[in-house]
């Protein structure tokens, strides 16, 4: 049977938790699907660099980059906690995982399931796709100050992005609009930043040739947020750069029952790198260990990854699987492991 | 009695409109103020582009400087007309008086009047003030690209932050929350945008501790974004970048019954520069001359000059009018005109 390796980075706060419960899921729902999962577990995140200093060694990565896939809970460490004011773990472990392994598809998926709670009034039906740029823009890193802390201070950000990062994405984006609803919207900002925002609208444009039957529009951000709490139902699939994504995404997250239900893959389509899935909420130190937190990001991002995989019947069957819980949730109250457990046995029904 | 010297530039599309309905309540409200407005008209948007090609002219800034405050409609040609592929409108005009004129605090309100239609189903009280600062951040203009239009292009967009620039902005902003609810949360992304948001955490604590009155807190945009939709009532004072600002504000007019109702001050409290009040709404010129526009936003702005120019009580008087107004809006359509009407009846009442 054919094996997969799989990196596990549960990480910290209720990423250990909601990773337990997305395993279960993938292992009840690959049980007969000719698969073996050869899983590796990578101790990395707040907990590891409070233990020993590191955020993520040339040896860890090495290790990462050998297998075929990673599930990664979430990382964090406690907003405040001074032991990690040096410590930029976002930067230096999340960031640093979708740089070094070429993540240049940030795939956000945003979908109202039936029984979902949402703070919209009117929702309509929510079902779209953001197309997140991951490895450019103002995410580079090339910033820095001069005379910091003193009231003569400058700190400069430099977004960066290259025709070839853009172009590779939008393509992707304009695949997955063909699979889908054939509309595709370019979020940005191009009145403003008129160099980068000029850039994307060229090759959307020209890639849009390619594509007659995908109908294209553009919105600036802030005109796209609007939108996405007064008609969500416009969109079919948005690309967008990697500032304005992680800011859509959670908004889109908030719009369709919370991120407790949002997923998300880092994907390296061209299969270089291992691609990475992950739920989009934190790490929530607050609530971790406790049972409380909602699995089901993390179990719809197992999805994302069955269908990077080739395993398309089973990611519909956890997509369903899902979707059939929300359906029943109703009020009460169910720990972490026990909608682990409802979801694991739907997928396998 | 006191003479004040107004600019009126009423723009394209529906700004001309919202502008008449803005002078008609001013003219009401202060008709027994012991003020008089100069007024001069300045002829300046996409239509003075298509006519003489100039955006600007150190004329029309020089006499605009001349002025005490300033009543914007909107500016923006039609989106896609070919004759404006090569004018940036908002960079060109917009965008250069907030920077020639040193607007550092671009003041944005965002009240939920009870009448006001709005997309949350369970929106609570919603009364927060966005303090974004208008002259710096990714907003300044430096960016640029090289091997422009080939495969190979880079273009790159750096936003400029200096601790000058953020503690002008961030006291003017602690000011408004000690005479509000005594909240203010800044917003940034400082786990990616380590330098700029590292600078802005780091002046915020500081004048916080001249603030002891003041509960501070801090999130990232993206978190904001989800709290404006889930529970937008914790907010009171928001502090936040040029940028950020931008999209949250959209973002909190959609929440508040939509950008027809939202109204903003570009203010220079040195009063070095005249300060300038405008909708936040653009110029939707597929609306233009046909009365149809909500002239509330630009009306709302009035309030937020005649607030500025120490007339308190008139402000006030503006204030309650719409309130009234909206409250008593039901479902009728009203012309440009009429709502204007309306609401300087009510302010003479
Ligand atoms: C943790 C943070 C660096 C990250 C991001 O900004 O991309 C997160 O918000 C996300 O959206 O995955
Ligand atoms: C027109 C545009 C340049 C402007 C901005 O981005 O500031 C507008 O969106 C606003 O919020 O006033």
């Amino acid at each position: 049977s054919r094996v997969i390796k799989l990196a596990l980075i549960p990480g910290d706060g209720i990423g250990p938790e909601v990773v337990v419960e997305a395993e279960k899921v993938l292992d009840a729902v690959t049980a007969d699907a000719g698969v073996t999962f050869d899983k590796t577990r990578f101790s990395l995140g707040a907990a590891r660099y409070l233990e020993t200093g590191d955020t993520l060694t040339d040896e860890d990565l090495a290790a990462i980059k050998g297998q075929d896939a990673i599930i990664l809970g979430a990382v964090g460490g406690l907003p405040g906690d001074p032991r990690l004011k040096d410590a930029n773990i976002e930067r230096g472990l999340l960031l640093k995982l979708r740089f070094e392994l070429d993540h240049y598809v940030n795939l956000r998926p945003s979908k109202l399931y039936p029984g979902a709670p949402g703070p919209l009034a009117e929702p309509g039906e929510i079902d779209f796709l953001v197309v997140r740029e991951g490895t450019e823009g103002p995410y580079v890193g090339n910033g820095g100050s001069i005379r910091t802390g003193t009231p003569h201070e400058v700190a400069n950000e430099t977004s960066v992005n290259t025709a070839f990062g853009i172009e590779r994405v939008v393509r992707y984006a304009f695949a997955q609009a063909e699979r889908r609803r054939k509309r595709l919207t370019l979020v940005h900002k191009t009145n403003v930043l008129v160099h980068a925002g000029g850039m994307w609208k060229r090759i959307v444009d020209a890639v849009a040739s390619e594509h007659p039957g995908v109908a294209v529009d553009y919105l600036h951000v802030d005109a796209a947020t609007i939108f996405l709490v007064t008609n969500p139902g416009r969109f079919d699939v948005i690309v967008t750069d990697n500032l304005f994504g992680d800011i859509l995404t959670d908004l889109a997250g908030a719009v369709t029952g919370g991120i407790g239900l949002a997923a998300s893959g880092n994907i390296n389509p061209d299969g270089a790198f291992p691609s990475m899935f992950e739920p989009v909420h934190g790490s929530a130190p607050d609530i971790a260990g406790q049972q409380k937190a909602d699995p089901t990001a993390a179990i719809l991002s197992v999805a994302l990854l069955l269908d990077h995989l080739g395993l398309g019947a089973q990611a519909q069957r956890v997509t369903r699987a899902v979707e059939e819980d929300i359906a029943n949730r109703g009020g009460t109250a169910r720990t972490t492991a026990q909608v682990g457990d409802a979801i694991a046995a739907r997928v396998q029904a």
